[in-house]
């Protein structure tokens, strides 16, 4: 029987989820896919750290590039993390030396993907990457090839499962963002230092990633405009429910005139849509193809497990002698389109300004609306005392992002705003 | 540049949109695919017919038969439709002349599968139906390749969009169910003898094919169990609502004590719950995979297009070169399972009573319940006049199957009770 000899760099969480998986369930692997797949060998910084999966017996690399210059190693998984230094060096070391590579990092493909399909392709071999966006869920499949039929004209998703977590958790608890996030850190949901997570960087990573292989161009981290949830407060979540909406953390990338526009940001989706209904930790993602109509798939997005499931969905595929090109087509033939005026998008907006409540700041509010031509759909005052700060909350018809970002500028500059107001634009989806 | 020829055998309407995608989308075919994917020829009844796509220039075989004799033809595409006859003599003929084969039958695959991807095996071919279940969503390469590093532990479905359009108008419109069943057939959605998706035969079909993919055993249509829609009243619907439920009918097959169970029946989901909230002609899989956790995928089930682009997604992994055992593992490792006894699954359920409203019928009700063993959650009774019918609503703890049948039994054989009991399982996904 043939074999397939896998190699795993880096032990974290995904890594040691990705050996037991290999180790337990290595004969219905060979059951489905014809091949022994064997783990070969690993390395991690340190050895003697305990793990859970017994190791003994497999070759331990002192250095993640030994890996990529053993003759006796097929696949290389790279799980260190990180879009430069050793995790960049082995995959491209183990794409020249004509490995397959399997990865969950996002941050390496959002970066250096297009580069390493390239070297890919010159040698043969595999890149893949389903573990990088979405966790459990075999998103990069169905968009690649369970859609492969289709011109898909937009998709939207929720991404990052601590921001989808805190949201949902804020609501649950009633509680507002920073005991939540706290909360969070705990759980291991989120990390020390949340930045990449809360401020959207993360989605960013996986919806350039999704851009590329749902419109055919190379993947552009710089092209994604990214905006996180630290500003949203519990009574941003209340609005949108008495609204008929839920706020999620949405990656957005879609299709104008010819342009593609990439959007990471909080969303006010209608509470009966798919996307909506997405509680904790999960991601979901909705994709409109042209010819199969839309298609939701959620799951989890990230854990032990569905994360190493991913990782091992792309060995057997290696192992069946699947080919596909890692962005969906040769990288020869990716064309970088045309980055979106993001200013010309139109939405509907929700608008939260924290207001000194005295007369004549609904008419201050309405003058700025009014000169920028936003139409106002709404307006709800949650009154406290007379001189006491109150929201002052706007729901307008669709705009003009760019008019938008116009006038919350002047409506910051107002006497009687008092904070940097909150705007969540109404996306339908 | 590699070629890939393709003939199609019946265009009807899903044959049309596969035409269509063909000829429209030729090269993003083969950008994605890197082989120039080719329609080469058609057979159908009526060759005068207005099928809104240019088919001239196309071989027009005489019979089915002849394109699997053709030596042009590398990929027949069988939509035709039933499980004997043309259908099944054309895949024969094809896979024995080693051309792949892509149809979208689930009546052929249900019943002839398995032989018919033994004849594959032996021939070195493909043979593929993504679009014989759930239309344009990509559910069998999700279950087969997406998620292949899982034993899956069970899956559940909406998988015929007639019935869920059905249930979910009888909501919206408030009508019961034959006036809704009647405008469904006006609109299209149901054929003008709706037996097939009705009564559960349709979801049967397509769900002997998922438990074959999900856990290595040949497709069992006999194992099936199919209960269907006709008894389903606007009031149950109602008193569902109330319940904190919605009613849908489920394909559920799963994994018990080693043996399978493969159910189709209405089922009381929980509000809340994902596949609650799938609406209209829509078909929507939850699959728990052991290690990905729970995956759900929702879209078009049915309509020209999408289940087109479910053909044509077959026929672009054909290209690429891409093979994957019919059933997910090579005919000789599939093993048979045991049944499991269907009357020991355990659920909650829902009764609804039509009886004559008069002292002693709570009484009579609950002595037999108590007979079997079955404890009542709760009681409702909307009690009109005296004397006149009334709907007896009980729900029940968790109780076996075999012991509300033997209820049901006693429970229609009361004097009081003036029409068939209706039973709903309350299942817990």
């Amino acid at each position: 029987m043939e074999r397939l000899r896998i190699a795993i760099a880096g032990l974290g969480t995904v890594g040691r989820g990705t050996a037991r998986i290999l180790l337990e369930d290595a004969a219905l692997l060979e059951t489905r896919t014809g091949v022994s797949v064997e783990l070969a060998g690993v390395c991690a910084r340190d050895r003697a750290k305990p793990r859970g999966v017994e190791l003994n017996g497999l070759i331990w690399y002192d250095a993640p590039l030994d890996m990529a210059s053993d003759p006796g190693v097929d696949v290389v998984v790279e799980l260190i993390g990180g879009a430069e230094g050793p995790a960049r060096q082995l995959c491209e070391a183990a794409l020249a030396a004509g490995k397959h590579v399997v990865t969950a990092n996002k941050a390496l493909i959002a970066s250096h993907g297009v580069a390493l399909a390239r070297l890919a392709e010159e040698n043969g071999v595999e890149l893949r990457f389903e573990a990088a966006v979405a966790g459990g869920i075999p998103l990069i499949k169905v968009l690649r090839e369970g859609l492969g039929a289709n011109r898909i004209s937009w998709l939207a998703g929720i991404l990052n499962g601590t921001c989808n977590f805190i949201l949902t958790e804020m609501e649950r608890t009633r509680r507002d963002f920073a005991a939540v996030l706290e909360e969070a850190q705990q759980l291991g949901y989120a990390e020390a230092d949340p930045t990449f997570d809360i401020d959207g960087i993360d989605t960013a990573h996986k919806l350039a990633i999704l851009t590329s292989l749902a419109f055919g161009t190379p993947v552009d981290m710089q092209g994604v405009y990214a905006e996180g949830i630290r500003h949203i407060r519990l009574t941003d979540l209340d609005f949108a429910q008495n609204l008929g909406y839920r706020i999620k953390l949405l990656g957005i990338s879609g299709i104008l005139d010819g342009r593609v526009a990439q959007t990471v940001h909080p969303v006010m989706v209608r509470a009966d849509q798919p996307l909506a209904a997405v509680n904790g930790p999960f991601n979901a993602v909705e994709i409109s193809g042209g010819r199969a109509g839309r298609v939701v798939i959620e799951g989890a997005g990230a854990g032990e497990l569905p994360t190493a499931s991913a990782v091992v969905a792309d060995i057997a595929d290696i192992a069946r002698g699947n080919r596909v090109p890692a962005f969906n087509q040769p990288v020869a033939t990716l064309r970088p389109l045309p980055a979106a005026d993001l200013d010309a998008i139109e939405n509907a907006f929700y608008l939260r300004l924290n207001v000194i409540d005295r007369p004549g700041v609904v008419a201050d509010v309405s003058a700025i609306m009014k000169a920028q031509q936003i139409s106002i759909e709404s307006l709800h005052q949650r009154s406290r005392k007379p001189g006491e700060p109150v929201n002052l909350v706007l729901t307008t018809h669709m705009s003009q992002e760019g008019a938008m970002r116009r006038a919350l500028a002047a409506l910051a500059a107002l006497d009687c705003v008092l904070e940097q107001p909150v705007m969540i634009r109404i996306v339908d989806l």
